[in-house]
């Protein structure tokens, strides 16, 4: 049932990425000039196929489930605002839904399985259960609601596809979910959980030990069962961490570019990268977050987000504000002249 | 003639501003999540005295000069590429026209003096000299020139203003200025030229060598006489980096708030603070370029700049890639629920 997640990724196009580097050296600019813009208007031109790639259809998944380890007291807000924010998603209010409309984005809300169900329209409700159990003294998932909830990202991400997306966006909502996520990269990473458990929704310094207090024996208690990702994701994960981690699988082995929000996406990136390595080129980041653990999961995908504004919010937030650069790279790249088409003299000999 | 510089520049509306951070606390989201897009909203609101702001109609202007230093060696390309540029900003192949496409931004071409000089239809040409002169040898503008560079900017930004722009963005064209705003920044900070020259538009280290040792004898041989910001912008400044600061100061003395650019820029933004330093509210920055000594002066500014890219390419095509950000920023201000409207939870007491 998650046999689909070890299947072969897609390559990106190598001569197309040489075509966009050809051409980003003849523009009318000093060899560099335009910095991390240049890498990343070839690396999608590598991804998409096409020497002159475009960002005009972007799709935006987001993920919302609970997390029974909300009751070891590790969130800032009641768990009742995981469905409450889920109303405003659909309204139109959350930070996510003005984005999606600047950039004239198709936002998907896809519920998981909440504590306190709610029935909304335009919500993709799927219930896999109350919510997760508490990982502090069980598996967070079965195996059947893990293998549910990465194939919901799958299907979200062909859905996506099939509407024409050129990129996608997954965000996620789940009060208790920057407590999961700690959990999973600690178990991955092998660090200690008090290097990766950060201020999640805003937690004081007392909160921050709690939550790193709690992190630490359920590591022990599941550490010497993580025989694989898979279980490290089924027993310290969340639905809605699967699920972008097989949105991140099907995008690259549908081929479509994924841009990779803060931390709790980028945890969700490294569950896929450690399950399929060959993910990896499809998966940009868009933003360093302010949550403790993000630049550590980054260093660890090796990866150079573009954005650094102290974000912390989720939803997928971060990564549609970094959107516009990939468009602005895709413009200047297939806009500018050349040096023979603008009669510009090149650099002295 | 320059006494204008030195009249009183616009407070920001404190009002608007506390309405603003009274708005922001009350939005969807844990307090601060937005990070540094929250003090940006509540900054624009202040600056336009309204409590939600708005960035539609953006006005970029680029300044071109010639520098007679460039007779020293300082640079990798040719002179004659200030004048071939120009052509290429009128017709819409340089970097900075195709961002002021995307932005649906008003693009002025100014050229305050070549020295192989060009006329172009669509430019503006001032023919104050045929680039400034050399100054390893001589004070590089005549006092009169200084000026009208000076009121040039001012008259950009009013044509820019009458025009409705809610954001200003200067430019700048000219080879060989990084080497006229090395030697301003020294001079203004009292760094060692060393520290302040950079590779420009892509010097090798030899390069940078020449330039550093060009930029020590200039700056022995004019330090004595600097004895006010004006005359050391007169002495080691270029038309276009007074020009600069001339703009940068008629935004604050009518209200119109100024996204300034790279390394170039943000010297000329120096030079605007040190003459009247009632300006600096209304000086937002767009990015940390790869000059070497950008970061020293957006430290004296005490500037955080918003990207952090690489890019080392003038034009203000930084700030122009910085746009969408002022505008996501004032989008999730005026476009967010707020805890109220949404019926969300707070956070638990």
């Amino acid at each position: 049932m998650t046999d689909w997640c070890f299947a072969p990724c897609r390559e990106p196009d190598a001569s197309a990425e040489a075509a966009a580097r050809a051409r980003q050296d003849q523009l009318t600019k000093p060899r560099g000039a335009l910095g991390e813009l240049e890498a990343l208007a070839i690396r999608l031109a590598g991804l998409q196929g096409r020497a002159q790639p475009a960002i005009e259809q972007v799709a935006i998944a987001l993920f919302a489930g609970d997390h029974g380890v909300v009751a070891e007291g590790v969130s800032a807000y009641p768990q009742a605002v995981t469905g409450q924010m889920l109303a405003n998603f659909v309204a139109g209010g959350a930070a996510i839904s003005v984005l999606a409309r600047q950039l004239g984005a198709r936002l998907e809300v896809i519920d998981l399985g909440l504590a306190h169900p709610v029935q909304l329209a335009g919500v993709r409700s799927l219930d896999l259960g109350p919510g997760t159990a508490n990982f502090a003294v069980a598996p967070a998932m079965t195996a059947e609601q893990c293998a549910q909830a990465l194939a919901a990202g799958r299907e979200a991400l062909q859905r996506a596809a099939a509407d024409g997306a050129q990129l996608f966006i997954g965000g996620e909502m789940g009060i208790g979910n920057t407590t999961a996520a700690s959990a999973l990269a600690s178990q991955l990473l092998e660090r200690a959980p008090a290097d990766l458990a950060g201020r999640g929704t805003g937690l004081d310094d007392a909160g921050v030990q709690r939550k790193a207090a709690v992190l630490a024996p359920a590591l022990a208690l599941h550490g010497a069962h993580c025989h694989s990702p898979l279980e490290t994701l089924r027993r310290l994960g969340g639905f809605e961490i699967a699920a972008l981690a097989g949105s991140y699988l099907a995008c690259a082995q549908q081929g479509v570019p994924a841009l990779v929000d803060g931390f709790i996406c980028s945890v969700a990136a490294l569950v896929a990268v450690r399950l399929n390595p060959a993910c990896q080129p499809w998966l940009l980041f868009g933003h360093r977050s302010a949550e403790a653990g993000h630049s550590a999961v980054l260093a660890a995908l090796d990866a150079r987000p573009l954005l650094d504004l102290g974000l912390r919010l989720g939803e997928g937030s971060g990564a549609a504000l970094a959107v516009p650069l990939l468009q602005q790279a895709c413009a200047l790249h297939a806009g500018m002249a050349t040096f023979a088409e603008a009669a510009v003299s090149e650099r002295a000999p």
